[in-house]
């Protein structure tokens, strides 16, 4: 049965490609308000392919971005709801772009665009393996849900919102939910992510005169914002890589025994990275491998800072106000709410009293670990091989989803964590791609994980 | 006599309102490349207007931007230049302005403009001096010549190349400069500035991976650019508000005894000024007064720092690379060279050694003390205290005027400062304005001026 479908898909991938082009050149940047209306536009496309592939598709409203819902009836009685999302991260800065963002270009085996591998891509996988089934095998072992959201990259509540209210009737029959919305750890080789980290994004603003002031009129005797906030930023994160904030590492749980080595498997090379990233060195908290830093430690991340004048030349002036914004990465067991206020509390001791600051915070998630050992994980882990001919390892992902983390607490069913992207796809920079054999590869493995559902149900 | 010209000064005013009005209106942003065709546009006017007042008129070109030259014969053989520059500082930030900065706009006895104060609204103030004199007493004193340049605000070479270059010609039967480019001390008190700070002008890039960095994939293991720059300025001044570069107050010179009390009788207020900047309070080097700090006393500024994702909304990367603009303003004896060399080595010695860091030197100038008694001094002592109607005081400026020091340094004269803006003008910033009052009483004061030159060259 799977042969055919493998089959098909071959078939079809020229075809294949090009709609995943057409999906992509939709500039649904959801953290920018003037791209509202493509955010509907793409969400509208994407209810009509689903309609296409004869699933029950709509779209969910609510305050933000709409969420695409495409339901695909099973043999049998279970559910398999598979997340995705259409919007995208910002394309800034757009003279670092070798091809325009939202025009979708293949090189060297890649497809480059804005949301190539983040998420678009990774999510198209998981169609055309519907597509691919139902063309080959008429039926679905069981019901497969699309949920599609669109405020992925922005924070936003459709989603989560529908979850709450949704939540019995999801529950209902749920086996689990598939999220491929992260990274394989090396080119082709498969694996199952079972732990994300958490995230808190905060945004710091410092005050200082009403308005921009001449450096040489004042200059000495009025505190300037934009030095002030550098002192605060500075005082986050010490020289050895470690959080400055007091309380930050209280809740952080080490890596169980069997971890560290199955994680190391994944295979790293550090001057390779350095090399390939243009750092003169990699760097992070002291004692950690550079694995164990993106994987189970927490970080301090400054994002963007601005103040003053930036233009061409020189302005000599002391700037009215500077501001930044801050993301802490979390792992288990830190508390996102808590760790926010510990951080907004230091920042704000930190800020000298010549000036005033505000810290805001933007968004909030929960670091999350999986059971590797229930059944689908396990089965997803055997579907990832097959799709991609080698046996798939285990790794976590530094990245934070926080709708992971919504559908766990919502629903309480295991996540599967199948990540079709490369950590060097560009995912938040210019430049992003998404490796074509990933995305064969992954849509093989996707019809493979539904050919195993049969299993799951009954089991 | 004087009273003549100035009756004529009275009677003209609206017109002379209306012709620094039109001058207002070219946006001659030396700093910015976009902004060239407008200054040469306002040099033209410039000269024009030169023509029209009987003088002989025309520009000097070099590398940068023209430097219009008026000459008006005199009855004797001495000779006085004015110093004024018609380019202006970017307007930016725009939205702040109450009426657009180059739609010059009188409100409650102020013109509000960019370069109302600083400079076209001071030199103006010359300018129809020399016209009111002219159309008055028919001839002047000795001659008078206006060298107004294009890139006070840019440090261009165009005025101090001419400078060296007809060095002879110009130190003949020469008198002194004036130069009308800083501030009173408060409303209608007369001053005379002695003495200017230098400035030490550097752009800091910091650059850390070759793209923008995924934080969730890579935060933790690479080190991040804009954590590394406010690292670095924040080494560059301590809380005590004392500048932290190694040697940086080696060469200060303390106050002379007659200075302090001298310059606080000035007058100065630091609640009021903290109130009407819009501050929690004042904050300098510790143990040094207001005026102290701001004119003889360095500092260490950041003028505007950049780095990240700056849009609406968050965006979780490691930013590629940061970057600071920073002044130091020196006092005598600070070498600029020197310290500009100290800054570099100290910001190189402090950046991380996971990112790589340039230090460029955008422009210097050399701190100044003149004689205070020297008789061009003296005389626009007196002219100043007739034209305000007030005796005037002494002061010195925090601003750093380049073309003084080049003037000093080729010429050997010593140099009038006949400050006639405001220090809360706006100059650097948005709502730049000119106190009318200041306008028509600096009129006044330079005609008494030019009236008193027959003394000088006499004696």
């Amino acid at each position: 049965m799977i042969q055919q479908t493998w089959a098909y898909m071959n078939e079809n991938r020229p075809r294949f490609l090009r709609e995943l082009q057409e999906f992509l050149r939709f500039p649904s940047v959801s953290a920018q308000d003037a791209h509202r209306a493509d955010l509907r536009a793409c969400a509208e496309w994407l209810r009509e392919h689903l309609a296409g592939l004869g699933l029950e598709a709509g779209l969910i409203e609510g305050a933000g971005h709409p969420v695409v819902v495409g339901r695909a009836a099973g043999r049998s009685g279970g559910r398999l709801i598979i997340y995705g999302h259409y919007d995208v991260q910002p394309p800034e800065p757009l003279d670092q772009w070798v091809s325009p963002p939202f025009e979708p270009t293949v090189r060297d085996g890649f497809l480059y665009a804005r949301g190539a591998s983040d998420d678009k891509g990774q999510l198209f996988a998981h169609l055309k393996a519907v597509e691919a089934v139902l063309r080959t095998q008429a039926t679905l072992p069981c019901e497969v849900l699309f949920l599609i959201e669109g405020e992925e990259e922005c924070g936003g509540t459709v989603l989560p919102d529908y979850l709450r209210r949704e939540k019995e009737a999801l529950q209902a029959d749920l086996i689990g939910v598939v999220v491929s919305d992260s990274d394989l750890p090396a080119e082709n080789v498969p694996a199952i992510t079972y732990g994300l980290r958490g995230i808190v994004s905060l945004e710091v603003a410092v005050t200082g005169p009403a308005r921009d002031l001449h450096s040489g009129a004042f200059g000495g005797a009025v505190g300037n914002p934009a030095w002030a906030l550098s002192r605060m930023l500075s005082g986050c994160l010490g020289a050895d890589g470690r959080v400055l904030i007091p309380g930050f590492y209280d809740d952080v749980r080490p890596l169980a025994p069997w971890e560290l080595p199955n994680l190391e498997a994944a295979g790293h090379d550090d001057a390779a990275w350095a090399a390939e990233l243009g750092v003169p060195r990699l760097h992070g908290e002291a004692g950690q491998t550079t694995l164990a830093r993106i994987w189970a430690r927490p970080t301090f991340e400054v994002n963007g800072m601005v103040g003053g004048y930036i233009g061409q030349g020189g302005k000599t002036i002391i700037p009215a106000s500077a501001s930044a914004k801050i993301t802490l990465r979390l792992v288990p067991d830190q508390q996102p709410a808590q760790v926010a206020a510990r951080a907004g509390r230091h920042l704000r001791a930190l800020c000298p009293d010549f000036v005033r600051c505000e810290v805001k915070q933007l968004f909030l998630a929960e670091p999350l670990l999986f059971d590797v050992n229930t059944p689908l994980l396990q089965a997803g882990r055997a579907a990832l091989g097959e799709g991609f001919g080698r046996p798939s390892v285990y790794t976590r992902c530094g990245g934070s989803i926080p709708v992971v983390e919504a559908f766990w607490r919502e629903l309480g069913r295991p996540v599967l964590l199948m990540g079709l992207g490369l950590n060097n796809d560009g995912a938040h920079g210019p430049n992003e791609r998404f490796k074509l054999d990933h995305f064969f590869n992954g849509m093989k493995a996707s019809a493979a994980l539904i050919d195993k559902l049969d299993t799951l149900v009954k089991g």
